[in-house]
């Protein structure tokens, strides 16, 4: 027998440990911090926490959508297997339409890839929806593409592409936050096993918005065209 | 219209070239070398590459075993659905029994976790596979002691589970190579969005195996007890 830990949640509790005792998450929200956590476990770098950018409220935005029932829009069904359905506080839909027969001729039409055009089949579920972009930085563009034609608004984008070309640049277009939609990526080009952080909440019996019961809807920044 | 490039071809034609020109691959054998492309790739750090430990052959045993219709065992859902079906040369299967109803029961009697037990499910299908750990340490510390009690051995072992308990530590058990084992590791925390690799090969038409036909299989190390 080899000797290691086997109890899964002695393993979690031990590993959350060292995180939080190893990084520095003073610059970090209380609403992004199990996010954060999670961030780094899935990576395995305490460091990765400095490229972290957020929107002021992205952490609370997303956890309103879900307690709310908003689905999980994911651009690949790697994506999606990442989220733990267990730790969900609604029952929320996990959405890929990747594998949509339509995509691939949608795709051609569109001289773009399959994982942007699978956006398309997103919309009657893009209102106040939770984006994940795990995998193609096409993905990301061409979200922010159809928000800025008028597109419904998700309620967060985590933005996390992987790859070199367009994952970096599409993260930083999206930071920019000219659209007013919350968003949390990993700056820069490291990946981070970007969806795990949608494990990572574990959700109050009653999450608390402070006693208003207001929705929280996201404004739209000043630079909105 | 953001600009930004929509082919998808382009896309991975550029990202490998960049990643060709930044990382030092010299120390990286020809049958490993796709691999690595895409292990740094998949997690946006070309210095990824000096981490990675495996063993001489590795990435021929596993591309023999491939061709030759192994199946590819996968400790999570999520790791299965990074193995892109179509780049298979033999329409290999995929397995993961994660979510097998047997598996709970099992981990409870166990003591151990489910990402561990559910390997007992892979015994019909572990000689001569290729495995991935992609998720959970557990579950590789298990393989491991159901090799040394005799299981049936897998063609290749692909060891990238994450987490900060237990994950070097069982990759560096992996990578001591005392059962023989071919493996490919990224040594240290570090994950790597490990099962990605397999998404990288191009299968040659005609797999050259030098002309003797022969299957690969591994020794077995002299450190075996």
């Amino acid at each position: 027998m080899i000797d290691y830990i086997r109890d899964g949640q002695e393993i979690y509790r031990n590993s959350f440990a060292i995180i939080r005792r190893e990084a520095d998450l003073s610059g970090i929200p209380p609403d992004l911090e199990k996010l954060a956590v999670r961030v780094i476990h899935a990576c395995g770098m305490v460091d990765v926490v400095k490229e972290l950018a957020f929107s002021e409220g992205a952490g609370t935005a997303g956890r309103q959508a879900l307690l709310g029932g908003a689905p999980i829009l994911c651009d690949a069904h790697m994506v999606a297997e990442g989220v733990t359905r267990a730790r969900l506080p609604a029952n929320n839909p996990v959405i890929c339409t990747l594998k949509d027969e339509r995509v691939p001729g949608m795709a051609k039409a569109a001289g773009n890839t399959r994982s942007a055009l699978a956006l398309e089949l997103w919309r009657p579920h893009l209102e106040g929806s939770v984006v994940v972009i795990g995998n193609a930085p096409t993905a990301l563009f061409y979200l922010l593409e159809m928000i800025d034609a008028g597109a419904p608004e998700p309620a967060l984008i985590l933005g996390f592409p992987v790859g070199f070309v367009g994952a970096a640049e599409s993260k930083a277009m999206l930071a920019a936050d000219s659209r007013g939609v919350p968003f949390v990526v990993v700056n820069g080009r490291r990946a981070a096993a970007p969806w795990l952080p949608l494990r990572s909440t574990r959700w109050p019996r009653r999450w608390s918005d402070g006693g208003t019961g207001a929705a929280v809807r996201p404004g739209r920044g000043p630079g909105r065209p």
